[in-house]
């Protein structure tokens, strides 16, 4: 870090007077915003320093302290942020060398304009010293200088004093500038100070205070650096009654600038990326600015097992953070899943919460965010297309006429790109010169040899487009006959999907990308992205949807969005980066709300065993989330539609369900709180019998929120409970070692969370797991897919069934994901369109852009 | 336009002093973000006017001059930005009422501090008057006040200065501030001044000055909100040789941030969405605020017929706004397509421009940009997926089940949604009560009754996938056996992008995608958008495309990036928006540079007779964009790879294929100037003879161009041609009248520009041509589906060819995007990937974040 000067000498170089301003606004720009460089002085003639060039020069590097709002500070005594200008601050350390006391002494200024001498002006009154001022050309310039105790000589040129006006003892101060010293001299003092012989001491002090100056701007820099504590401005929320809709609750509260929101929580202006006005990506840069910071507390929301409906969580995440950052006043973070734009259009509508908890603006939650599902769309399927048309290129052309056109002949020069040399390596050829390849070699090279029966890569789309869940590609004649069976995925089901929230460096997510199998060949070797060559432009697809997408709550509190794999063949959660990120950001004593999907048996097993085991975060507690609707169902009652207060079915679906979960939590050693969602149906007694029952089965606390109608308000008992229970010792451990057979782990799972008395796995999964052991993939954790409607196979089986054989149909594995998922009955991976989609009632009005119809 | 208050009585309601100022901070953001505010005064008890209070407030609404930045302009005597503070005004106005004139009078400041206080002793001085400062405890006081011309009492509170100390003549003013005036009243003036009797008369300076610093500030938020001249800084450029990579060299250049760039150019802050740090959407608020402001000139890029690796006609459009800004000074904007990211990872590359004339950064602009293309995909395919699923819900549903499903009992209640009630319109039923529709209304209404065979909307994605010609759909069993044909064109094909190129405004966009159609019902009506209900939706992922997207070039001067329609099956122009908005910004005396695809004969006829058309723009020069390369292969050489200097083959080139392309731009009565593109192996002799027949066939003027290996300076030349052909009267006329038959507007085509002797229509085209004539689509204008390759339909028939006719096989219609399109040979709308894509050489560096391989 260092000062870095403009010099008069390299302005000189121009002539033209316009130019000479253009080209000091344009070095100072790039100066403003080089992050080595910590002040810039000005050493330009007089001229050249105009408003313009003032008002470019960013503030907090102008190290002379003259830019206009610099000059405010100093006037009004602010100097917290700006700078004493070193000329003035010369003068006066002059004056006190000469003669203190200087409170009520006269000091005569003569001479000079601009800030520079304001400047000093400034700092004498401030010293409590009387200033006069006057000029050259001032007739009764003698008699003023012999009334005064100093004199200050500002733009002395080639005028001069005579000694004999002075008075005995009084200073007498030359400013005088430097710059006609010309042109390649370093020249350190860009003022000459002489002095009265009598009196003064040639000292270097302008200089000192320039490089103090520098390094105070280099500190309050370093200071930037560093953790800075919140200073969260939370929104006002006036909920309604009755609650309107989501879409109305939304566009009612004004978001923060996004911007602002950053400035809030610490980030800094380099670390944001804005689209748009409310929502900005995060450099995960962040992450190593504030590699020293210790990590919040880290809260995991589950669910017990849900009916058809879901029991909201994402309205207990988002409200539990309304509740914790602006009622409790600590700092906290939502981290949340993007949804996927096909239920956004079909059944279910948007997923930002909901009532009083959401994140906002809601549309734009919903809808194209910052771009990160269209680019793993994008990425998806640009490995179809690579797959098919490598399969017909193979399938057409000799290994010469592949290896040529693989490896072409550039201006005479043939060459192996890096892709090609990993997929050699992988090969066991150590060789980099194409001609040294033996047609043995060159064979294994050019052909993947794909066999077309056992390509496990699906397109992907993210609409419900059901009539693309089978179909037949590579109909068109150009396509000789290559035809295939095939299928589509909603693009939140897409490896790369999961990829995204499991990676934790850029590095690691391409690596991740470049080990994806998308296949296998006819002899049996897994082919990977990289061996399709695709791996670096995934890489470079996915480079903006690494970062995680900021947005806040209804209240102004801070969330990230970021990845949301699918609950059944993924793992359902948010990202690590994200929730890494704001681990950091919310300080020591802060917490982290993360979500995982579907119930505890499911999203929070996965969250535990295969998310914290890639992140190696451990949470603090669980919130486990229930509602008096779901546990009647599990009491026995209808899936949905019990309204009237019933408490045997409460107290059975309790007993069976939402202790089975609660158990399930404590598997991991990690305490819960269970969190009952309130509905306006609900009594009282069956709140109270939840929440008595919960504590009964080992919650740590219990209790009901109203944050869909309240906000965060509604939540501030859950938020209390849970800070009480992460100061208490947790005790984490993982369900299963990776170690273990991959049997082993299924059964694991299904015996010990589930319930089941065991597993039993088909043929096919039987060879798969073998295969699986014999290509050394036998190590990664476990994803079972299965129904979310039941702890066990079967979604019609509420409470806590016992005495069930877990089937599983097939065991397939996501490599780049890392890890192995058993298929527990059929998943669907392509949801349709109902007759009557949300679709009908979406529409813009084009004059004011408002949007109706999302909810 | 009004002063906002923030009353100390409002504030009074609360009791904390932390919270006092949260609450003023938060209100000053909102009046500081609301457009109708145009001044804030803050009549706030001293103690509440902090540091960040100050700096919070906006300096533009700081009437009252005391934010930092507008204390430090009144303290340097730069008052073109900030306010006279009213208080400091008031007292000088007081004094020159008093006596005058002011200079070298002694004017005694007693008591007061802060900002306020500061200005006052600042404008005093800066009318020449000597200020003392003194404090109510001074001893000295009553001596200081008898020598003193004028005193001023600052924060009088209950002090009382006796009249007997008052030097005869001399005038006292009492500041007194009326914040203990209390509550509710409507204080105008924050200050009562009271006068020493003797002397003077009260006056309500201070409120006028205030209510002067509304207007004043009002003036400046007009004047900001007119038309302001550009001071665009221009980035320089040293071009190496050999020229390096195009990502290299896009690398090699910082671009300006694009908060920058907007402001230079005269964008609003608020007219911006920024994405990242060098891209941002520009809102269309700006076409309405510029409404009264001439356009600027505008120039159209088009070419000869080029080889099939094209002619870089968007090299010399960049190169020419180089040259146009940063070397004419100039006011220029290029408008580009959006490239499709399908070729960037598949054959040709990135679509920046190249070497020295390019977009920057050439990566952002090659990926993900904005996210149009992908908002285009999602909006396409959301149609689709309707279009099938009503399908099968139409083949599975009774019309009584249809109809409650379609129009459901919500809490008791039917109701029709907008989009219903459009269908019921164009099906001729004048009812809105679901209750009152006949049998056969219900039948007319829930069936669209979808001809399986006639459905013309296809699926697309943004990847170069060959085995998605051609596919069959719904072959899983939950499809019950609804399987069909059909295919996926590549993203940018989709009607929908041809509409938001043509598009002039949200509700025309709206208007297109309701009409788009997709299909035949089985009795022959054509259905649309709307009848599938999902034309709302379409609009709502949408509405942020409509936004262009602005970049720089290579030398910082300004480009819009926006949509990017396919040249063959749509017209292959940016959009009308993008020209409409560049050629306000320009001003009366700018130019707006925008491409056409392909040759003149297909881009530019169909710039005129559509675009044109649509937009109601009229060009004022062509620039007609040759290679000696090209001109070889016209004049006889072979298609790619004729290297040695051949003079007569340059000669029959031109005076085949650039003579009748500059015949075809004269048709519409517009000056052309042609552009050589020079190549490395281009000979000076070759260069002149094109130069020369050029001039010879009627061009205004002709000029080697050498952009790529120079940036603008090597387009300087064709540049001030331009600029002189543009001065010029131009006559510009469409080709043919939109009430000619479908059939004559297309012989007029290929009569006139082709020149074919006749055309041939298919049977089946001329089915179609009846059965539009009969929908009412007789008077679109005609889109010709024609290779680019050849002037005729023969790709092989290089120069000018004669003697032929041109054979319709087909004609199809984009009803949305307002066009008849006949297929002329068959069109690939989904281009492949080749043995070894450009995917092979991408790839990322995970620790800086580079890119390598894309060019």
């Amino acid at each position: 870090h260092y000062v870095t000067e403009i010099w008069g000498t390299f302005l000189a170089l121009h002539s033209a007077g316009a130019c000479h301003l253009n080209h000091i606004v344009e070095e100072l720009l790039k100066l403003n915003d080089d992050p080595k460089v910590h002040g810039i002085y000005l050493h330009l003639p007089p001229a050249s320093i105009t408003s313009r060039v003032l008002n470019t020069l960013k503030p907090e590097k102008d190290i002379e302290g003259i830019s206009d709002l610099n000059m405010g500070r100093l006037i009004r005594g602010d100097l917290s942020k700006g700078f004493v200008p070193p000329l003035a601050s010369a003068v006066l350390d002059l004056l006190e060398n000469h003669d203190t006391p200087l409170e009520g002494k006269t000091v005569l200024l003569v001479g000079g304009e601009g800030p520079l001498q304001l400047a000093v002006q400034c700092l004498i009154e401030r010293s409590g010293m009387v200033t006069l001022k006057s000029h050259w050309s001032s007739k009764s310039l003698q008699a003023q200088v012999m009334q005064a105790d100093a004199v200050v000589l500002l733009d002395v040129g080639n005028m001069y004093v005579p000694p004999t006006w002075i008075r005995p003892g009084a200073a007498i101060i030359y400013c005088k500038p430097a710059l006609e010293k010309g042109i390649a001299l370093y020249v350190v003092f860009p003022i000459n100070l002489c002095y009265n012989e009598h009196e003064m001491i040639l000292k270097p002090s302008i200089a000192e205070t320039l490089f103090k100056n520098v390094v105070r701007s280099c500190s309050r820099w370093l200071k930037g650096q560093e953790y800075r504590p919140w200073h969260l401005r939370s929104l006002k929320l006036q909920p309604l009654t009755p609650v309107p809709s989501d879409l109305e609750i939304s566009r009612a509260q004004i978001p923060k600038p996004v911007d602002q929101l950053a400035e809030e929580i610490g980030l800094l202006p380099e670390e944001l990326e804005a689209y748009g006005r409310s929502k900005a990506k995060v450099r995960l840069s962040v992450l190593e600015r504030l590699q020293s910071q210790p990590n919040g507390k880290y809260i995991l929301v589950a669910g017990i097992t849900p009916t058809p409906l879901g029991e909201g969580k994402s309205t207990v995440t988002v409200g539990l953070v309304q509740a914790l950052s602006a009622h409790l006043r600590l700092n906290s973070f939502a981290c949340l899943r993007q949804p996927s734009q096909g239920p956004t259009f079909g059944v279910k509508g948007g997923a930002a919460g909901g009532g009083y908890a959401q994140v906002i603006p809601m549309e734009e939650f919903n809808l194209h965010l910052t771009g990160d599902i269209h680019a793993i769309t994008a990425a998806n399927n640009l490995v179809a297309a690579a797959i098919d048309a490598r399969m017909l290129h193979e399938a057409t052309q000799s290994d010469k006429a592949l290896f040529n056109r693989l490896v072409p002949s550039v201006n005479g020069v043939r060459k192996f790109s890096p892709i090609q040399i990993s997929r050699l390596q992988r090969l066991g050829i150590r060789k980099t010169d194409p001609a040294s390849l033996t047609p043995e070699e060159i064979n294994a090279f050019v052909r993947l040899d794909l066999d077309p029966s056992k390509i496990t890569w699906q397109r992907v789309v993210d609409t419900n487009d059901r009539f693309l869940r089978k179909i037949t590609v590579g109909q068109a004649s150009s396509e000789k006959g290559q035809i295939r069976e095939t299928g589509f995925d909603i693009a939140v089901a897409s490896e790369i999907m999961a990829i995204l929230a499991l990676a934790d460096s850029l590095g690691d997510m391409k690596n991740r990308l470049a080990r994806m199998v998308v296949g296998t060949s006819r002899s049996g070797q897994p082919i990977t992205a990289e061996d399709l060559g695709v791996s670096g432009a995934l890489a470079v697809l996915m480079k903006d949807a690494i970062k995680p997408t900021l947005m806040q709550t209804l209240e102004g509190t801070p969330v990230f969005v970021h990845a949301g794999p699918f609950a059944n063949i993924a793992h359902g959660n948010s990202s690590v980066l994200a929730d890494k990120l704001a681990l950091k950001l919310v300080g020591q004593d802060g917490f982290v709300v993360t979500e995982a999907g579907f119930g505890a048996d499911i999203g929070m097993e996965k969250f535990f065993n295969i998310k914290c085991r890639a992140s190696g975060l451990r949470p603090s507690v669980v919130v486990l989330v229930a509602t008096v609707r779901a546990l009647k169902m599990h009491g026995g009652g209808p899936n949905v539609g019990q309204h009237s207060a019933n408490l045997s079915l409460v107290a059975g679906g309790c007993r069976s369900n939402l202790r089975k979960q609660i158990q399930i939590v404590h598997l991991f050693g990690v305490p819960v709180v269970v969190a009952v969602n309130v509905f306006k149906t609900d009594t009282q007694a069956e709140i109270d019998l939840v929440c008595q029952i919960a504590k009964e089965c080992g919650a740590s606390d219990a209790l009901p929120c109203n944050h869909w109608a309240q906000g965060g308000r509604g939540c501030s008992e859950l938020a209390q409970a849970v800070k009480e229970a992460a100061s208490k010792p947790s005790d984490y451990q993982f369900l299963y070692n990776t170690e273990m057979s991959i049997v082993e782990k299924i059964r694991t799972i299904a015996q010990r969370v589930y319930g089941a008395d065991d597993i039993e796995l088909s043929p096919e999964a039987k060879t798969k797991t073998d295969y699986y052991h014999q290509q050394g993939y036998g190590s990664l954790p476990i994803c079972m897919a299965k129904t979310h409607l039941s702890l066990s196979h079967m979604p019609d089986k509420k409470g806590a069934p016992t005495g069930f054989v877990l089937p599983i149909r097939d065991v397939r594995a996501s490599i780049g994901a890392g890890f192995i998922y058993p298929l527990v009955g059929t998943m669907s991976t392509m949801p349709g369109l109902p007759t009557r989609p949300c679709f009908y009632d979406i529409d813009l009005d084009p004059v004011t852009e408002e949007i109706t119809g999302l909810f």
